[in-house]
This record gives structure tokens, C-alpha cells and sequence, in this order.
């Protein structure tokens, strides 16, 4: 039994292809998500279908697997059931991959305000609210409020804030260009606040010099050592390292500041006694298994697997892909009666992309940015793709990109209905 | 001041290129959607994107016009205002073509159990039921509550039913082959409804024949004659001619029996006496405008306009492109002091396409049928398509679906956070 169809649990499910057992894979969603192309689908770049692939298209001719829709809701593990939300089923090994969801550190009423990247529904989501508040702001009349509306700020300095904040400097200077005309979208506002020294933490230090020269070279302010001391709607309060508050008003605020494991993991603590860390990740055995349960295993960003030096691996899709494989390949093993060696991560590196014809990674040991870095970060996300036909599409949508600044998959959708409210209180229209 | 971003109030901006006026064209969509392929959306075969243009995008370069993010509630023809959801707008001239939603001629409780297909959202939320049906099928053990769930009832047999009962016919027998391990989602049962004598009422008697054969040999049952005279979860009662009723236990059924004029249509006629025609459509003058207020002029599906032999013109894409263009061409001349002659309506033709190699045409007074009116329905839509961008990711998607049979779009998103949940009692687990 595998829960959970993102990369863990689809790279455990195909490496057991040739293994004599049979598999069910449960996921509350019919596809698997490309999550490092999530922000281009939340700016426009990309449409959903493009970063995602059905699981039962995945998987169709590996006879071994059943798919199924449906979401776990808690674990029975001594009568060995997942407990679903309208029923069980039944399992004699148990992967559980269930991934992280944002975290917003107790202050989860930030949520409706700042939301953040992790579903489909969440990149629409925020895809709206970037639009919305440039067509709002086209609409309105009192300067401070246009200010407001076009004021942006990402809280998180980790690679999706980066990411994020590149793409919205590439959309305010260049896809909105002429667009409008009453406003200036390049007069946009765009602040990356980092609680750290510096954004982009996990990478080396001249990357993050170089990440942060990049943003400022596309118009972002990138604000470190600072934190988000409020949110309210259309403001937020920052506060510096030496404790001083300032009032930002700004209409639209994305997290990306932080994750932690989703309510599922929780019970799965309860159920196996197993232990949690500060961001409710499982803490696992170097084989990947819950102690005193070697029949469950977690992987992926839901579990806290120490690595080579004793810190715990990043969330990061390599990460999760090596795991899934390895949870295969011990499979088999036991199956054979031999005791699985732990797992060991094998670092391919980190990369992270700062608008057009710039990144910064650390392949092979090499430190990498420029144009170079982004040539490789769009090969390297173009091959990981699961379907060919997603790979071809979203090659022809990267090609307009560069070539028109044309953000195609720009769609206001949802949100009441389609009506064009900005958030809380609406525009008032121009005087025509 | 052009209320609507559809075909006729896009054709009519865009012909006013040269004119000396300020246009203001208000949506509450940023973008144009190329409805006629929204039943593919509805059937995972193309992304909303790919049928959406951005309304900025198209209109950048045109400096006459100023596009409005905006939701239009009524009308003060006396003092020329356009009255928004939070403002309003003046205007000397005014275009109005807002469209039409699906019609349930009194039965609008039915509405949530048989969504009809207008907007994006409609299409997505038919995509998940269309889906979601065939994961719940998978799981369900009770062999009544499966064939339930595997019973789509399409209510209207015009084009748009046609087309969505040919791609879920395909859908059935081709996209999902093999991709299940408990149901044959060949097996699925494919009701269309029509109450007149046949199918495609608009189209000559050898095509609708043609229409119907092609229909049944993809499995469709094809019921004329038979009207819808109950929808509850879970079953349609179906009426014959004769007035015998029957129960047909199904899980999805799909509006496309008829539309009527929006809301927006009622205030119009309300402020300024217009006539409106059974389907709430604002009955216009052979210039488009209405009796008495030459300054309003409704455009597209809204208007009800009588064609040469005086029965009103079909609700057809080239009918809003023409009547928009005459719209701009009349704006001119009354602005050159002429007279405007009459609107005529040239017509190029209807067509419907069945499934895959299989179409009907009526193109230059000739009727087509099979695989010569299929290629020529690709053709010409791909070529309506507004941007090159779309027509090239349309074309891309096409081939695969053509070679593959894959719908890489089959997304099930929204609707309760993406669980599991089908539609009215959740199905049981499998004995795992």
C-alpha cells in the first residue's frame, strides 16, 4: 500500500514493476504533480495539465499497481488498515508519502491572506490574486490604494520565494508591458522578505550574492534579517532584527516561508508512537522505516531522514526519488530475506531560477549561475517531466515565454464566481 | 462602451481599429474564450488556456481601448452610465453582448445536479464529475451503485451535446482502456436526450442521420422523442413522446438543452422597454440597436435578430463575429452622418464533430459528412483560434490525442479540495 502518488510514492509503485507483490496506491488527487513548476503555473507560465500527469496513465501497463481516489484520513496499525474518509483498505507493508502543506508557524489566520504553493488550486489561486490587483489597480482612483494593489511581497526567501518573486518582476516589466492605461505595471512593487542573513540559505555563499544581485537587477527589494510581524488585509507589518515594526500597505502577500507535515502525519505518530520534529515531519530509521514498525515505511518531504552528516535531508524531489526507489529495492530484499543496507542520499545538487536568462545551482560539486545555470535549470525541468507530450508543451510555452514576454496561461478564474473583487474592498471605477 | 469580451464585442472593438473613439470594453473575465471548444476542456482534452486569450494581450496595441476588469449589474440608460458591482462607467455609445447561460426552462433546482457548459468553471467542474465518476466506479463493490456511476445521461442533442457525447464515447472506449483493474470503462453507459424527432435539429435530414449513425457506433444510445422530467441525485426520469416515464439510475448528467439570455439581459430590457423573446434575448432592429435608444446596440447571443426569412439567427459564433463587425462599420457611418443599411447575416455554414474522424458539415451550401468534414472541422477551428501561441498547443495536443488517445488534461481539481467524494453518498472501499 502506497499513499500518495507524488514523487516517492510513483518512483516506489514503478520500482517495484518486476516485484512479486501486489500494489495499491491511494491518492486523494488523479495525477501526480511536477511541484518545482508549481510557480509558473501560479504566474501564468504554464497551465495545470502541463506540470501534471494522471497516475492511471503513469502507471496502466504495470499490471502490479491498482490506482485509487481516495484520501487517507488515519492509520489502524495493528489491524494493518489505512483508514480512508469512506472506508479501508488493508495493507501488509505500508509506504506513506503524503508530503508537507505551508506552515505558517501558529499564526495560521495568515492563511486566507498570504496563501501559499502547494496544490493546483493554490497556484490558481494566487495566479487570480496577481491579476486581479493589476486590473484593480487599473480601476482605482486613490493613489495610496493603487499603491497598495500594486504592491507584492513574498515572505521566504527559500527557492520558491526566489522563483517567485522572478517571475512577478518578469510580469510587471515585461508580460503587462503596454498593457494598461491608466497604470504603469513596471511601477509595481515587489519585496522579498527573509527572516535570515540572506535568501536562498541552503545555498553556498557567492550563489546567494549572486540570487540577491539578480532580483535587485529585476526591481525586487530584497529584504533580510527581517520577518512578518502581522498580516492584515491590505498591509503588512515587518519587523528588522533589531525589532523595528514598519507598516507596508500591499494588497497581495504570498508565503513561501515554511512547510510542515500535513494532519496525516500526526496520526500516524499517534497510531506508531513514532516521533515528530518541530515541523511535524516523522522521524525515521536509516532504512526508512518507522521504529518498531518495519512495515512502515515514510518517505518524501513527510519524513525526517538524517543524512551523511547527521542534518536532516532537504524537501527537496531528488530527495523523494531516491527514497521512493530505495523503499522498492528494500522491498525486495526482505522479500529475499536479506536486511536492507540504510538508505544513503546521493546529492545531484540544488537549483534555483531568478526570472529569464538567470539561476543559480550547485551541480556535480560546481557552482553554477547566469545564463549558463538557467540553460541547465530548463533542460534539467524539461527532462524531469513525467509525459513527453507535457515535456513538448511546455517547450513551446517556454519558447513564446522567451521570445513574446506572453504569459498565455494568464487566466482569472474562480474566486466568486469570476467577479473582479480585489480581495477586500473594491476599486472604485475611473471616471470615463 | 462594449459590455463583453465574447466574440461580437471583441470583433467589434477590434473593427473600430481606425476610428476616431475612445473604446472602453468592460468583462468580468481578463480574457476572450473560444467557447465552441469548451467541450473539450470539459473532457480533458485541452487545457482552459489553450481556448483563452488574454482580452490586454490581443488589444495592446489598440490605443483606443481601455480594457475593464468588471462585473456590469444594470444599465441608467437615461443618464448613460453602465452601473458595475462597485461603480460605473459613462458612455455615449453602447455594445452590449453579454452572452447567454444554460436554460432549465423553470427547472432551475436541477441546475447542481446537471451543470450545463458555459464558462471555464463549468468545464472543469464536468471534468471532475466526468472523472471522478470512473474512480468511483473502481472502488464501488455494489454492482448497481457501479452501473450508476458509469451511466453519463448528456440532456440536449444540439452540437455541444453532440460533441460532448462523441468525447466521452471516446473517453470511455479509448482514453481509460486498460487503465482499471476492477471496471471496464468500456462498459460505461452513454445516454443522449433529445426531445424533438432527431438529433442536430439545426442540420439537413441526411447529415442528422449520418450524426446519429456515427453516435451509435461509438455506443451511444441515442434517445429522441424522450424529454427530461426529473433529475435527482443519483437517477433521471425520462419521458417519451407517448408520456411513459422510466427511471434511468445515472451519476452524471450534463446539461445542454437549451440557454437563455443572462440577468444583465432582464435590466436591459427592463430600463429601456425593449422587447425580449421567450429565451430572454432582447429582440433588436435590423441595425442592431434597440427600438427607440439608437445609442444601445445588442450584439452576439443576447440579441434575438431576425435573419432574411425572418426566423431569429442561431446562436452561432459567426453570427456574434458579423453582427460585431457590422457594429463597428454602422458606428463609422453614423459618425460620418450616413445611414446605416441593415444587418444581414451571411451565413458560412454550421458544423458538429462526433468523436474522433467523424463530423458534420454544412460549409458553402454543401453538406459533408465522415472523415472530409472532421478534417475540415480541425482546420477551421484551429485557424478561429485568436492567438498563434494556442493554435500551435491546440495542434500539439490534437496529435497526441489523435496517435495516443490520450487526454493529458484529465484533471479532477476543486470541488471540495480535491477529495474523493462522488457527487451525493461516498461509494464503498474494495475488499483489499
Amino acid at each position: 500500500m502506497i499513499v500518495g502518488g507524488g514523487f516517492a510514492g510513483l518512483n516506489a509503485a514503478q520500482a517495484l514493476r518486476r516485484a512479486p507483490v501486489q500494489i495499491t496506491l491511494v491518492d486523494r488527487r488523479n495525477f501526480h504533480l511536477f511541484q518545482p513548476l508549481l510557480y509558473q503555473v501560479a504566474t501564468g507560465g504554464l497551465s495545470p495539465a502541463n506540470i501534471a500527469a494522471p497516475l492511471r496513465g503513469i502507471l496502466r501497463r504495470q499490471r502490479n499497481v491498482q490506482v485509487l481516489l481516495g484520501e487517507v484520513v488515519d492509520f489502524d496499525p495493528a489491524a494493518r488498515t489505512v483508514i480512508l474518509n469512506d472506508g479501508q483498505l488493508e495493507y501488509d507493508m505500508l509506504l506513506v508519502a503524503a508530503g508537507v502543506q505551508p506552515s505558517y508557524f501558529g499564526k495560521e489566520e495568515w492563511e486566507p491572506l498570504a496563501p501559499g504553493l502547494k496544490t493546483i488550486e493554490d497556484a490558481t489561486e494566487i495566479r487570480r490574486r496577481i491579476f486581479v490587483a493589476f486590473e484593480a489597480a487599473e480601476r482605482e482612483t486613490d493613489p495610496e490604494k493603487r499603491k497598495a494593489l500594486l504592491t507584492f511581497v513574498i515572505v521566504g526567501g527559500g527557492p520558491t520565494g526566489v522563483e517567485l518573486a522572478g517571475a512577478l518582476a518578469e510580469i510587471a516589466r515585461y508580460t503587462l508591458r503596454r498593457e494598461f492605461r491608466t497604470i504603469d505595471p513596471a511601477e509595481a512593487k515587489l519585496v522579498l522578505v527573509e527572516m535570515a542573513d540572506s535568501i536562498l540559505g541552503t545555498f553556498p555563499e557567492p550563489l546567494r550574492q549572486k540570487a540577491t544581485q539578480s532580483l535587485e537587477r529585476l526591481g525586487v527589494t530584497v529584504r533580510t534579517k527581517t520577518s512578518v510581524a502581522e498580516i492584515q488585509p491590505g498591509e503588512v507589518v515587518l519587523r528588522t532584527a533589531d525589532g523595528a515594526r514598519s507598516v507596508l500597505p500591499a494588497r497581495t502577500v504570498l508565503w513561501s516561508a515554511g512547510v510542515k507535515a500535513t494532519p496525516l502525519a500526526e496520526r500516524l505518530a499517534e497510531r506508531t508512537g513514532a516521533e515528530r520534529d518541530k515541523a511535524g515531519r516523522i522521524v525515521i530509521q536509516p532504512d526508512l522505516s518507522i521504529q518498531g514498525r518495519p512495515e512502515i515505511m515514510v518517505l518524501g518531504d513527510m519524513s525526517h531522514c538524517r543524512g551523511a552528516e547527521g542534518k536532516p535531508l532537504p524537501g527537496l524531489a531528488p530527495v523523494a526519488i531516491q527514497q521512493g526507489r530505495y523503499a522498492a529495492r528494500a522491498i525486495r530484499q526482505r522479500l529475499r530475506g536479506q536486511k536492507p543496507p540504510p538508505f544513503r542520499y546521493r546529492d545531484l545538487g540544488i537549483m534555483a531560477t531568478i526570472g529569464r536568462s538567470a539561476a543559480v545551482a550547485v551541480l556535480w560539486g560546481w557552482k553554477l549561475s547566469g545564463f549558463v545555470a538557467w540553460v541547465l535549470w530548463l533542460f534539467i525541468h524539461l527532462m524531469q517531466l513525467v509525459m513527453f507530450q507535457n515535456r513538448l508543451l511546455v517547450f513551446v510555452q517556454w519558447a513564446f515565454l522567451y521570445f513574446t514576454f506572453n504569459r498565455s496561461a494568464r487566466l482569472i478564474t474562480g474566486g466568486g464566481g469570476g467577479k473582479a473583487e480585489a480581495q477586500e474592498s473594491p476599486p472604485k471605477p475611473p471616471q470615463s
